[in-house]
């Protein structure tokens, strides 16, 4: 017997095949996926292999290693969601996504991290070591709204298009957000003295690492869609080159610090259309499902292996900051989707109504993103108390709110996703009023969103 | 700058991203392909890049790593070969490719073994520290037809399905042999004494190995075949199974010191019917193309890697025992297959002509197996020697009888396979032929090859 020689590809091919199987197991029980949602029961099976390891070996079983996550588990999640990312409705709304991921962020970050700030100063918590800065920094990490959260419990529940695009746009693009503060505060904790010149340079490294994505992103994709122009000779191959050129894009976004996520989303967006042209249709079929087999296991291990690591020693309960660390992440999100609706409904025809408000700021779920960040923290006393704030956050949020999220979708009578695809007549209509207001907006001088369309 | 963080996967994907683009520019020139079969080319830009890092950092470029080829490179192009062996000619000439490949194998291994021992006895080439168990060794290691090159050079040439069957079947079926003689040798190098249980032991083992390779594929196929019943409701982790399974099977296999190939063949054979009844279409596709993605890559990487691990200082020139290796190499082979063919023809309505046996002893091409097995050799201090010898042979075969195998077969106008599909009318009267002929075997009481495809 020579397990070390196969060790590693076993034990990954066996993880593997327990995340499809598990998969199988809640399908085969019709009922419990439309009450709880996938992600729920994947965290579930992960506590329980965590408690099983835990008792076979009588210490803590491993944590999801950060490096795997960022590298090889979350990239197929963001390549499928921005490959599939319905253009339409994203760019329509662009504005809006933006100003909930950039300023929205901006403003949970600091409005967690210095109310927490404030739960500290009261002296009967113990909590008076815990400086602002550290406060901010793990404000930085637990504001973030989760993508792979976001996507696991919105595919279930089927709400309209506009408000499936608000919340998971802004759940991608707030990365940039995400990597500028982080890395920010991450570097402010290590420094003695701050300077205002650092705070600046902070405000333009976000433009440099969201445009910098972006750039990164577009560049490979540009030359993705030109290499698959000389691949009819060689159809087996064409799959391929989706796949590469988009995670190039995202190693080499992360490694000039760049956001990967931004990176790849603009890198399958700028692709796809000239790829789609250029390769068979099989090789589309094939692109198309492998990526979303592959986004469908990274899902799921993700999952699990959240469950697993939540089992073990590493976590500080100290309830006070806890609690203050869930209601807080509620109320500043509902905060700020109120303060920043008001703007946008007052500059927009269609408005958001109140119930899809809620909704978005209830759907504010929290994942595997804020976990991994919150390990990848550099040493110091109080890091098993963030640990398990941040844990808890992720686990209320994943269980309770993404519970209760679709009776509430129904209880609501939030507009639903229209089931049936648009007939040719509507299409043709859509296509009419498009060419109609582009060019009422070319007479009249405006250039809005129809004007570049058109462009 | 952070390459140290995404170092690995970079790299793997710079390495997969320049052999897609090796072989997206052999097919930009038309002419080429037609003249220098793509192993040749894609060894010669592994010579390439050899030299440049070579060059450039004043010492050998990293070999090839055994465990990367035994555990990632090879498993993708045989579990390619498995799920496409056209059954029906692989059963109906079971018994001509066994004793290829079994007897066929043994006879090799000995005769090129004894016959340079009897070389090192000649006191002029100064061989003489070289004992008859490190030939026979070496004898195991480069006896063996390869897969990869054979089906490298075949696919390209097109003769007829039978023609490919004996060698490509051989290849792949010499494993097991391969696998017991190697690990026999090698123990027995490194025992004191050898006692004629040893030897008994090695013939028992042999039974072991294939036939345990061929238990563990099956099982792990049927239980893939098995699996894919309950996929219905989530078709998208369907070809997972496949390739999971698949996997598991040659893991096991190389963990239990059992034939990893022969145990991946038997899976992808044993569950390519059910699973393909089970799974929906586009899952089968997706299989389909990704399998010969992937195969199509590992191939490109293994003669990439082929060339680069050739440069470097880690060779011992002695001419005359690298010489006589080729020569043994070729005449062996083909006293083995004149000799094995005389019998099988004997027993055969259906005889291979002589064209035929030329094309099978010159078809037997050396590649990566070889070049890996050598490089896994305990260290003594001929090793470098082996690994000399090893390398010359593989590129002797591969260029010299890959690029000339081609305008031979032209010559002997050795019998093409058949561009169309069979007809309707075909199609009928061969099942028709196969269920009369049962019938006869049946009436006559003669168990033959009808009457068990009709079981």
């Amino acid at each position: 017997l020579d397990y070390q020689h196969v060790q590693v590809p076993f034990e990954i091919t066996l993880w593997i095949m327990l995340a499809s199987l598990a998969k199988i197991g809640f399908h085969l029980y019709n009922k419990l996926p439309s009450v709880v949602p996938e992600s729920c029961l994947l965290i579930f099976v992960g506590l329980i292999m965590g408690g099983i390891i835990y008792g076979l070996n009588d210490r803590s079983p491993p944590v999801m290693d950060s490096d795997i996550f960022f590298l090889y588990l979350l990239p197929p999640i963001v390549l499928d969601a921005g490959y599939f990312m319905p253009s339409r409705p994203f760019f329509e709304n662009i504005g809006t996504i933006l100003l909930y991921a950039v300023v929205g962020t901006i403003w949970n970050v600091f409005g967690i991290g210095f109310s927490l700030y404030g739960i500290c100063q009261v002296k009967a918590f113990r909590l008076q070591d815990v400086s602002l800065l550290h406060n901010l920094l793990f404000g930085s990490l637990i504001a973030a709204v989760d993508p792979v959260a976001v996507l696991a419990v919105f595919e279930e529940i089927h709400v309209n298009e506009k408000l499936h695009i608000l919340v998971f746009g802004e759940s991608l693009l707030n990365d940039a957000v995400t990597v500028v503060l982080y890395t920010l505060f991450r570097s402010f904790c290590e420094m003695p003295t701050i300077k205002s010149m650092d705070v600046f340079a902070g405000v333009g490294k976000f433009f440099v690492v969201g445009l910098g994505g972006v750039l990164v992103g577009l560049s490979f994709g540009f030359t993705a869609a030109f290499t698959t122009r000389f691949t009819k000779d060689i159809r087996v191959i064409e799959p391929l080159f989706v796949f590469l050129y988009s995670y190039l894009s995202y190693l080499t976004a992360e490694m000039f610090h760049l956001s990967g996520i931004v990176a790849i989303i603009s890198c399958a967006m700028g692709m796809k259309r000239y790829v789609e042209a250029n390769i068979s249709l099989k090789s589309h079929t094939t692109v198309k499902y492998f990526m979303k087999m592959w986004s469908s296991v990274s899902d799921t291990l993700i999952f699990i292996f959240l469950g697993v690591s939540t089992i073990g020693e590493n976590h500080e309960w100290n309830w006070p900051y806890i609690c203050f660390t869930v209601i807080f992440c509620l109320i500043w999100r509902a905060l700020g989707v109120l303060v920043l609706t008001f703007f946008v409904n007052r500059f927009h025809v269609n408005t958001i109504t109140s119930k899809d408000q809620f909704i978005i700021a209830y759907g504010g779920l929290r994942g595997a993103i804020c976990f991994s960040l919150v390990f990848l923290l550099p040493d110091f006393h109080r890091k098993k108390l963030f640990i398990a704030a941040t844990t808890v956050v992720i686990l209320f949020t994943v269980f309770i709110q993404g519970m209760t999220i679709r009776p509430l979708v129904d209880l609501l009578a939030v507009k639903r996703k229209r089931e049936s695809a648009p007939t040719v007549g509507e299409q043709i209509h859509i296509r009419f009023l498009d060419h109609l207001l582009a060019g009422i907006e070319d007479i009249s001088g405006h250039w809005g969103q129809y004007y570049w369309k058109d462009k």
